[in-house]
């Protein structure tokens, strides 16, 4: 039997195009003589759907979709995942289904039984779980049918009491097709081939898995679906932050001696392969051509400028260089030098008439108060009134340049540099965006040495620096990784040899700062727990916060 | 046997405050010689603690807690609730539990069945169902000892598979006990009112019903605990939107013939009462006294004003009036008067000179250009950078005055008028401001009659009027409450007798305009469906957008 995995980037509700795209795979499998030809979870709403789950409309459209789809399916067939609604009077509207069509019929629907309903995930929000588990029939061989998490069940520390494919497997299977909505972060790939492999292993089964590939808002999906003979031997590995599309044939499920290794990337190539996944992705499933930012000279706005002009090409990122008299000479050169290597179009506009504006505006109100953090707040705004006035008139979006470092402690001015439509780096921490800077110029210098090597400054009085408010970076990411990755206590993190005072520091200013993340743009999620919907803190509360 | 009912304003995470107010309402229990005192749901927390909860050190402090209450338990009994870990290896590593406490020592531990994972309710994301249905006793009386949820499977459309109360009921229990943290929405406490009577009629048995009060962020909790006789009358019914303490003897449960009828507030008087409770909650846990705003003379900031000043006393909110050259002299003046009404400290401060410096700032770019939506925008965002200088500086909140119309449709300039640390009105449609506005002046004119009257504008250009770009507000806010609260889809709102182009417009804008409420401040929710944690729509997608 001939099985094709199609590796598709979907978009969330936009069933035109996921149609077409699906409908064009089936094509190209029926020419290649395949007998069933395998999508994603969710495929058809693209995932994840989230509340348009709530509407009976857009259930009723993922209907319609699946029947005009099941018309193309005479002579081959197809395993697609959508919602469906529950048919029973008791629990959830919804089940997350998986579609067996053959014969141009819908022969069987299975429904997901395992739920994830943490970090990004809200699946039992809207879904009952399945309660059924039997297998489906081709060409002479049974198919065992699951929904990603399904397979997710088999660690030492199981997070539900049921193991779907236990049950399955009663039913003598001879494959096992897994379908899934698996997204990125740097760890990810590695624990989900660990946990495909262990289900082999447990079953001695082949397993066909399919991914999900694209980004949709801040959660960005690899790709990487792949093929696992019954030694545990990946067979197939489809491509990774790309569309792909393979044809393997049952009776050829032994590793090709001939295979070429790949090596594996580190976490950094990942990281800037996904970002420049997400910042593409969210700009073309938007209908926008072009991005904005503010360039410092600073690392933060380099690194963001060189994946931006990546993802969409230099010709389309419009860099805007926004210099106040704390701004130092090799800031606005080092930015400038940049925008120059990049190819970027820049240009140089002084913030200093717009900030006396308001000092003379508020003269009568300020009288004779001394230079403090309301008036660096008002250089932060009046550059952000200034990005977002030519966002407006030109249609730019305008890209977010703050790091998860800054995102965390809150060491960044709301409504001014924390403004924009998408934020690129506030998954990434200030440590990290120097490894980045470092990949970027692997080949040659693209960002300026000595933007790589001077002391982060915000420059919004004479002479700050970073480390003049907050523990040095080596230091603070790694409190910050405990705390928020790790989810460790103060106690936890102190005994692992961190200073006691600056742990106290740094947690409550993480806590007392969650009214600015609040509002701050999606984050292009990279890492294993991003600020953003995966992460939910109640503002108005007081826990490590004095 | 004598129960007291303590109906507490718990603060997320603030277990000093907590515990002082639980051992509080210990004491006074024992001084009316209580045998049993009861607390509401994760009360030991506050409720939502959200993801707090995946911190161990969160856990242990609740354990501690729940520990230091027992000592004071030796001759009361209390319920009361907190989350516990879940000792089994299967499933989440939580449950929602309830303790019963006596003789200084804790009895017994239940846990929450169903747990309610829809609109603003997350609790299958951290907790295991409780599976064990057992009774604990008390003075001879057997009690059913049930979390909020746990009693509310009983309609016609059940969202569980399993009614606990039924396998508790086979334990032939005396009385019903349940601990909740029920959100208020207008419509809440007729919907609680009638769950619990049904469940009294169900099992013929008294009813215990303890709630939440206060706000905890956008939500707000109003209270209203009470008993039910097993006749289904309501004996006793706890203040709305405040704390409040009853005792009440088993052996008395008929209903007082004297007792005096309250009339049911109107739904315009308990959202008042719910916002005036938010806002001042908001200030107080974050411990701050002062509120700004800016008032325009429209009827969003005069009815933001008004509340903010009920909420936080008029010598605790600033208003800044920041006419611009298309502003009326009738706005001004309507501003003025409603600051004096109230005895509030107001200001007038031009936004001229800072839009005029943005304006030459941006000739090279703009050239000739036309006055457009960057302009409008530019005003708005200079007023936002004035207000937030004058909020740093001083140590303000910053008050968001848009109403739930304009966040629907995205008629609000995202770093302008959209800035605030709260929104007030975001959560009323504009219909509904106007409502409010009456009952503001139900006994005096305090907001001036002419800034009801006049037709609405944003005043950013000349002559504008908001019926300029959007349909009449009659028709716009049944069309939106058809869509948001009720997840109508197109089709079933046309079917209503909408005007199909304006509703196509109508969704098109809400869906668009997604982006800008991800990046808005924390909302009041007084409706059943409110934008914020209990609305999640995915930006990037295709749905009803064109």
């Amino acid at each position: 039997m001939k099985i094709a995995l199609a590796q598709i980037n979907y978009h969330i509700g936009n069933f035109k195009s996921n149609i077409e795209k699906i409908t064009n795979a089936i094509k190209k499998a029926k020419s290649h003589g395949v007998d069933l030809v395998i999508f994603a979870e969710l495929a058809i709403s693209g995932y994840p759907p989230r509340d348009f789950l709530e509407f009976n409309d857009f259930i009723e459209k993922c209907n319609a979709a699946i029947n005009k789809i099941a018309k193309d399916c005479e002579d081959i067939a197809v395993i697609i995942g959508s919602p469906t609604f529950n048919s029973a009077i008791e629990g959830k509207p919804l089940h997350n289904s998986a579609f067996f069509i053959s014969d141009g019929k819908i022969q069987y629907e299975h429904h997901k039984s395992l739920l994830p309903n943490y970090d990004i995930f809200d699946e039992y929000r809207y879904f009952e779980p399945g309660k059924k588990f039997e297998i489906i029939s081709l060409k002479g061989k049974k198919i065992a049918l699951t929904i990603c998490e399904d397979l997710w069940n088999i660690g030492n520390d199981p997070l539900y009491t049921i193991n779907p494919m236990d049950e399955i497997f009663k039913h003598d299977p001879n494959i096992i097709v897994n379908i899934a909505a698996s997204p990125f972060n740097y760890k990810q790939a590695e624990i989900r081939k660990s946990i495909l492999i262990k289900n082999v292993e447990k079953y001695k089964l082949p397993l066909f898995y399919i991914n999900h590939v694209g980004a949709q808002t801040e959660l960005l999906f690899d790709g990487g679906s792949m093929v696992i003979n019954k030694k545990g031997e990946i067979i197939e590995e489809l491509k990774y932050f790309e569309e792909d599309f393979i044809v393997v044939d049952t009776k050829k499920l032994n590793i090709n001696p001939d295979k070429e290794i790949k090596t594996q990337p580190t976490k950094i190539e990942l990281i800037n392969n996904a970002l420049v996944m997400g910042v593409r992705n969210y700009f073309q499933k938007l209908g926008f051509k072009k991005a904005i930012l503010g360039l410092s000279g600073g690392i933060d706005s380099a690194v963001t400028l060189a994946i931006a002009a990546e993802a969409l090409g230099s010709k389309n990122v419009r860099a805007v260089l926004l210099p106040s008299a704390f701004s130092s000479d090799h800031s606005v050169n080092d930015a400038k030098k940049l925008a120059e290597n990049l190819a970027c179009e820049y240009e140089i506009i002084s913030i200093e008439e717009s900030y006396k504006s308001f000092t003379k505006t508020l003269l009568p109100q300020f009288k004779n108060l001394p230079f403090g953090l309301a008036e660096e707040n008002i250089q932060a705004r009046v550059r952000g009134v200034i990005l977002m006035a030519l966002s407006n008139k030109f249609g730019y979006i305008l890209l977010n340049t703050s790091n998860k470092s800054e995102a965390a402690v809150g060491y960044g001015t709301l409504y001014g540099d924390m403004n924009g439509g998408l934020s690129v780096l506030g998954d990434v921490y200030k440590t990290e965006v120097f490894e980045l800077a470092k990949y970027i110029n692997r080949n040659a210098e693209i960002i300026p040495e000595n933007t790589i090597t001077k002391p982060p400054s915000a420059e919004l009085r004479p002479d700050q620096k970073d480390s003049d408010s907050l523990p040095d970076y080596d230091i603070l990411d790694e409190i910050l990784y405990q705390y928020i990755e790790r989810r460790k206590g103060p106690k936890e993190i102190i005994a692992q040899g961190f200073d006691k005072q600056i742990v106290k520091k740094t947690l409550k200013l993480v806590n007392t700062n969650e009214y600015k993340r609040y509002q701050t743009p999606p984050i292009l999620r990279v890492s294993p727990k991003a600020f953003g919907m995966g992460r939910r803190i109640p503002i108005v509360a007081k826990y490590l916060s004095r």
